[in-house]
């Protein structure tokens, strides 16, 4: 474990989440913390809970669910209500009650907010900040304090906004991140007033920074040279408006520019795989163009530059992306390269290193299904069994399908059915199996479990536990193309992950169904003839 | 005009056309141009005449239909080839003959590249620089230099690189731009060479750069302060890899934050519509978290901030939204109170203001639909449905459905079809329609607007322009539950969105499609029964 003296405190979860259009689970929340973990940042801010009944239980299926190795949990919440002692206060009960060994409290700090949005006086407010610190500490939790819309608080009233981060230090928080709330704050500037506060306050500070000026991961790599000592981002700048300061630029820009060791363990060097695999948690397309991990960020037009792109990449590269996971790409490609072919195959325990003809086939049927929509990033299941079908020479499969439709009706009486039907063949023996569901990917699951079902009796216990659809813009002209992630798992715990792609919602779920269900097969011991 | 003392160099037409995936036609760029100057650039670099045909034709066009009120045309180009004379050099002849005003000459400044690159001696590249920069001048053009690749030039070889600029300047070029060509630069060490370089070349510098590192316009502000007076950037910050430094943001950071007065008239009041209407002709789907004019830039979401907002909206702002084209839009979201929904309401047109009863109606509403899966804030047009319905004290609507059916088969030979049926009543006429399509929903959508094309022909010209979908986890036991979002559009280029929700993909399509037809036929003019 890195040790304390500068932490990377991850707030996607909280902050991030007030991105427009971006609504998590608390499974979803779960499986970002987790790719968080593996980078390895310091902190995860998991959410307020008690003011949001999703984020209490994030923090109450984190103590059991969660085994995290680099990072500690923080619960964000709010400073005590004025007039109401803070072992009183329900939202500071439910901070407690988390059971977050770090607790992030924010407070206001900037006097017009102190009267406009808390409607209370200057001094209620710094009583208000002293006493859920001093609080929360003797309960034994780690206190960090966020100054919220400070930059604007100190230009208003500089002593006020000092006097705030003061009470903090003084009642025991251990970090006061200086917060551009709205993120309006220019690098120069910022930098002057975080180094005149460090002097002023004697507190540890943090940094916390929006991207409403375009300048929000510099503006905390200018914070980091003023003194600060503690980071907040979010993974790929998600977050309300511009967003937050992008936490992966800000973690390589310290690391790989600034020669400063931030993340604890080898992380980075998968950043790019865990950026993407975020994204398709949230379900927002990623950013082609985002610094480091983009799938543009190393791309190259060739031409005049390739011959001198030959003799020394590092001319036209101003890192070397393996340092981050990801790929120089020259001309209009795909992710895959044949050393992450090879990497991922060995991973899924596959030794394809003697074998440069099948890694060069499979790199091209990737790169011909990527062209097509798909992606595998988030889908390892498919991508095994294209491996284990390149490396046999051929499909193969437990059953063959020939038919399947789908009904979806709405009656006069407004009652909505779906119904399937399948017909295929197993070990030899025609089926014809229908099934009804709440909807008609459910409808087709239940039609092929049932047709499978004679045959292959452990299919009962297999379980369809996610489904996720993603619409990519089709070239024009044509229509948009559909790209379906279903993840399942059987009675032993295992989950996998299968991908379907085609214009048609309906076809693209079948796809990656019946992959969910052949995989399921392999994993019971099933040999597909 | 605005005098020569600070130039605001765009170079979307030349380097931002180096993005993956884009690809101006002449007449694309003649359309972008002009859109530029509305905003009052200094220069227009469009393109490179001689190396490309398009872009040569640009120029010769450019003369004719061209009539720019602020900005001046620039040729990009390259120095001499080595062993020439440069009056001898078709390359440069073509820059010559383009008849730009100003001829912007691409130049080396770092040694390895002189050498692995051009393959030339270090002497022949400064007489190279030197020979065509005096060239073009007594040719009567105007020219800058781009100092390719400077500051890693600079820490290869500071003294040769810093003898290419004394080349330049001394032959008679205006400016030289430092390029940080690769995109690596961090802010402080940007700004320390820059400093130090105008101390020791003596000439008039300019900055371009990249945002390899996400601090594309930090690097560029902070060139300002260093001493430049020349900034290079794209719209939207087109570009290769991660792109070039954003122009807009760079622009609103000079002119509304540090108070620079750089751009020619009003044009920055239309900067949000400029950005948009560019993104258009690129066909560049508009990066909603764009800085000061993306759709999100001054969204917020935050339920408890709303009511300090209605007090003081600047408290919650960094700029008035105003100066920039752009506007404040307040998020219906689980955090909504009856103070956004009023602010919301207001943003429609709707003045709630004085109806409490409304208000907490519609709060109550949106509560109740938000716990079910439903999203507002991303889908204004369902949410004045349900605002009118609240108003009228009932449910109108255009046309009332009495069933629907759609049939999704994949035949033995293969091929997937997908048929739809609609029986609705419109006008007290009862109509039952089939229709085809590339999937479930496009089958329903065309089955809905055959059965209603005879009542309102106008929804011919009504267009379903994006479909998203998103699973959100049902309660264990339950299934999962999904919200379509659709995105329509009408000839008059308006778009509006709808939202469906249901366990249901299909049913939940079905209501966001018919409120999308809904609200289609209001803004038609139609009035429901």
């Amino acid at each position: 474990m890195l040790d304390d003296q500068f932490h990377v405190y991850d707030t996607t979860l909280r902050d991030g989440a007030q991105q427009e259009g971006l609504n998590l689970t608390v499974a979803d929340k779960l499986v970002i913390a987790r790719h968080l973990d593996r980078l390895g940042v310091g902190f995860i801010e998991g959410g307020w809970p008690g003011a949001i009944p999703k984020d209490t239980e994030f923090f109450r299926r984190a103590q059991t669910e969660l085994d995290l190795r680099h990072a500690t949990l923080a619960a964000f919440g709010a400073t005590r209500k004025a007039g109401v002692a803070a072992a009183h206060d329900p939202q500071v009960a439910a901070l407690r009650e988390s059971r977050a060994p770090v607790v992030t409290l924010v407070a206001k700090s900037h006097d017009r907010h102190v009267e406009l949005a808390l409607r209370t006086t200057l001094e209620e407010n710094l009583a208000m900040i002293a006493d859920t610190v001093r609080h929360l500490r003797a309960e034994g939790q780690r206190v960090f304090l966020d100054a919220e819309h400070f930059f604007d608080g100190y230009r208003s009233n500089p002593a006020y906004a000092i006097e705030c981060l003061r009470a903090a230090a003084e009642a025991g928080a251990d970090v006061i991140a200086l917060c551009d709330t709205n993120g309006g704050m220019m690098p120069t500037e910022l930098g002057d007033i975080v180094h005149a506060v460090a002097e002023r306050s004697g507190a540890r500070l943090g940094i916390h920074c929006h991207d409403d000026t375009g300048c929000g991961v510099a503006n905390t790599l200018v914070a980091v040279e003023a003194g600060v000592t503690h980071v907040q981002g979010t993974a790929n700048g998600y977050g309300e408006r511009s967003g937050n300061a992008n936490l992966f630029s800000v973690v390589a820009g310290l690391q790989l520019k600034k020669g400063k060791r931030v993340l604890d363990g080898e992380g980075i060097r998968e950043m790019t795989r865990i950026a993407h695999a975020i994204s398709e948690v949230t379900n927002v397309t990623p950013h082609t163009h985002q610094p480091y991990v983009g799938l543009s960020a190393f791309a190259h037009k060739a031409g005049l530059h390739a011959s001198a792109i030959r003799v020394d990449p590092m001319l036209y590269q101003h890192i070397d992306p393996a340092l981050v996971g990801n790929d120089m790409r020259m001309l209009v490609s795909d992710m895959a390269g044949r050393a992450s072919i090879e990497l991922k195959g060995r991973e899924l325990g596959f030794d394809l290193s003697g074998d440069k003809e099948v890694i060069g086939r499979v790199t091209d049927k990737v790169k011909e299904l990527e062209a097509h929509g798909y992606s595998f990033e988030a889908a390892d299941a498919s991508f095994e069994l294209l491996l284990r079908d390149e490396l046999a020479g051929e499909r193969k499969r437990h059953f063959t399908v020939e038919s399947w439709r789908v009904i979806v009706e709405r009656r006069e009486d407004g009652a909505v059915t779906s119904e399937a039907t399948v017909r295929l063949t197993a070990k030899g023996e025609r089926v014809v199996a229908v099934g009804e569901g709440n909807g008609p990917v459910n409808a087709l699951d239940r039609a092929l479990r049932a047709a499978l079902e004679q045959t292959f009796p452990e299919l009962a216990t297999l379980e369809l536990t996610d489904f996720k659809v993603r619409i990519l813009e089709g070239s024009s002209g044509t229509g948009a193309i559909t790209r379906v992630l279903i993840e399942s798992s059987n009675a032993e715990g295992e989950t996998w992950s299968t991908v379907g792609v085609d214009e048609n919602v309906i076809s693209a779920s079948w796809h990656a169904l019946e992959e969910a269900v052949s995989y399921g097969l392999l994993r019971a011991g099933r040999v597909p003839d």
